[in-house]
């Protein structure tokens, strides 16, 4: 463990994932009144933090009707540790991976989604395996059709393809068919206002035909989930969207922090809560100082971590095991701490093993981080 | 566990890292052949697979004399392991920290790197202390200097602050001055011969310069240590390294099979032995599918996977969970496997527990990752 708690910051083993408590909270208790406001559920995206601990408290406090994620490990790992609502919010593949899947749904609300007919008749297959073996006949998977619209990831390509994809969900054996997954990553991430909203427009207009389109087909299709902290106003308010799986609006990273709203403030407002702490281990020439979070601590897939509560001092490169530091004023001394702020939390609490929060200056708590490394 | 000894390729629950056993062994051996060739100790570089197997087999087949790693939480894991010699090859800061390594130094061989007097001080502080503490009176600590040979990142910034520091530390008590860590990162990745030779050369001159002018101090300097995968063939003949750091070799991955030597070749003639063995998880289009290793199974910091054992596959981009790959001829069906060749084998290890060794299509070993996730 990195500290305990009633430790001082300058008591942590550096470098470590530290939650600022407070923020946090106020990042919880604002998403909650943005749902309640949208009148939207919040499904929380727990492949971000990947804790059991955060997403509970995302539930209590925070208002989530349940969570997401992308593996079955992970739901393993999050049901495991209490979390009795989780969505899958990926496609699932393999005959092993399936069947663990269905044990889950015996033991908890589990939704997953699919694309393609071959998974549907895999699912099916694996529930009616499980039922034999079991003995319950009422075991049934909720399965979302995910729809592509317009990441150019997964998902149906078509209209007619995802409502030939829900009838074969509806018609499959031991399946339900859920409604649609519909979750446009890469506009989340669009900085300018006005770009950002035609991008979701499509999106939206594109979710709303398929919607129409399956319930054309006699299905109902009541649940429509998808959208992320950095679009989740547009889509919570298209009328359209049931769900919100929005997961960074708890931490915020630096990259959810350069996308704008029309009046120029981040979405909902969330400030950051997570940093990486790390200590300052050489200082080898004027205006330089090198600290000992690298690549192995911090992701740098979307950017250059920042550094928090400093003017002056910047991230220049990061390498494997160090950060080094442009510190023109010369702010900073041998074994003096900095916060970093990631680029892309998602990827930055994926490589630590726990939280360390901290109110008024001490480790107030240590939270697992559950489902680190559940990748398959 | 991703996988049982015996399992076959289709049965290992992906992404999983997988080592092709014959390839990781020839690489063993070719290093084996290349350092006793240049007559220089390999110390292998375990910051790299973080394994307490893998560092043994180098030992044992690789003929390496122990290894290097960067943080003191790595050399607590390995020698625990049972690898008894062990170079912290980088700076180590705070108190806390500090005592721990000098407890290892109580139960193994280590040697630690400085480049600043404070650092000196409170390794000589930590030794005295462990020393009363235990009445071992012959506890030692070996220090080495480490000098900016032309990295830009820790080490001292001249040859007057390394010979004043190689005497604090030869006159500080309970440490031993133990020579000189150059290792100059960058130009390990130089791709051109020409240019790499030239950023070498002048690092092998100022190094040199140095090590003379700490023996015109009335030290010895035996020890020089340094060079990595991609230019052990230049320092290990320059007459001046003593001690190779190589890591990558034993894997390779695609950025190191860029570089090039003058007849253009690869340094050391050594191969991928290590993949991202992960599953075609949506065929979403025509050219187009998707794999189920993103972010938190492959590092991209070095540029995006390759794809092994395929021509016209590409992977075109890396999200968390997903890789997306161009695939024009349709070759990849649903539940198909690839293997994708790390950008950077460092970070890559890191975000997995385990190895995966493959002969003849079958796993015959499972190894932890040791060290993962240690960073403090």
């Amino acid at each position: 463990m990195p500290a305990r708690v009633g430790d001082l910051l300058a008591d942590i083993a550096t470098p470590a994932l530290i939650i600022d408590l407070d923020v946090f909270e106020r990042n919880l208790d604002r998403m909650r009144v943005h749902t309640s406001a949208l009148g939207v559920s919040l499904r929380a995206h727990a492949k971000m933090h990947k804790s059991a601990d955060i997403a509970k408290l995302q539930m209590s406090r925070g208002g989530a009707v349940g969570v997401c994620c992308q593996k079955v490990s992970e739901a393993e790992a999050l049901l495991r540790a209490g979390v009795g609502d989780i969505l899958v919010s990926n496609e699932v593949i393999g005959e092993a991976r399936v069947a663990r899947l269905v044990r889950l749904a015996a033991k908890g609300k589990i939704t997953v989604c699919a694309d393609h007919p071959d998974q549907v008749a895999a699912f099916s297959r694996a529930v009616m395996a499980q039922r034999a073996q079991s003995g319950n006949n009422d075991l049934i998977l909720d399965v979302l059709v995910e729809m592509d619209c317009g990441s150019r990831r997964c998902g149906t390509g078509s209209i007619a393809e995802s409502v030939t994809l829900a009838k074969a969900i509806a018609t499959a054996p031991g399946l339900r068919f859920a409604g649609l997954q519909s979750y446009y990553g890469r506009a989340q991430h669009i900085y300018a206002p006005a770009e950002r909203q035609a991008a979701l427009n499509e999106s939206i207009a594109l979710t709303t035909s398929t919607r129409d389109a399956i319930r054309a087909a006699g299905l109902s299709c009541d649940r429509v989930t998808g959208a992320g902290t950095g679009s989740f106003e547009i889509e919570g308010a298209s009328g359209l969207y049931t769900e919100i799986q929005a997961g960074s609006y708890a931490f915020m990273d630096a990259d959810y922090a350069k996308v704008r709203t029309t009046d120029g403030s981040t979405p909902g407002g969330f400030e950051h809560a997570l940093f990486v702490l790390a200590t300052v281990m050489s200082v080898p020439g004027a205006g330089r100082a090198v600290c000992d979070a690298g690549l192995k601590a911090v992701a740098v897939d979307s950017g250059l971590p920042l550094v928090a509560g400093t003017t002056g001092v910047k991230a220049i490169g990061v390498s494997d095991e160090h950060c080094n530091l442009s510190d023109p004023d010369g702010q900073l001394r041998l074994g003096a701490q900095v916060r970093l702020i990631p680029g892309h939390c998602d990827p930055t609490c994926n490589l630590h093993d726990w939280y360390v929060g901290i109110r008024n200056g001490r480790v107030e708590c240590l939270w697992p981080i559950t489902a680190r490394g559940k990748v398959f």
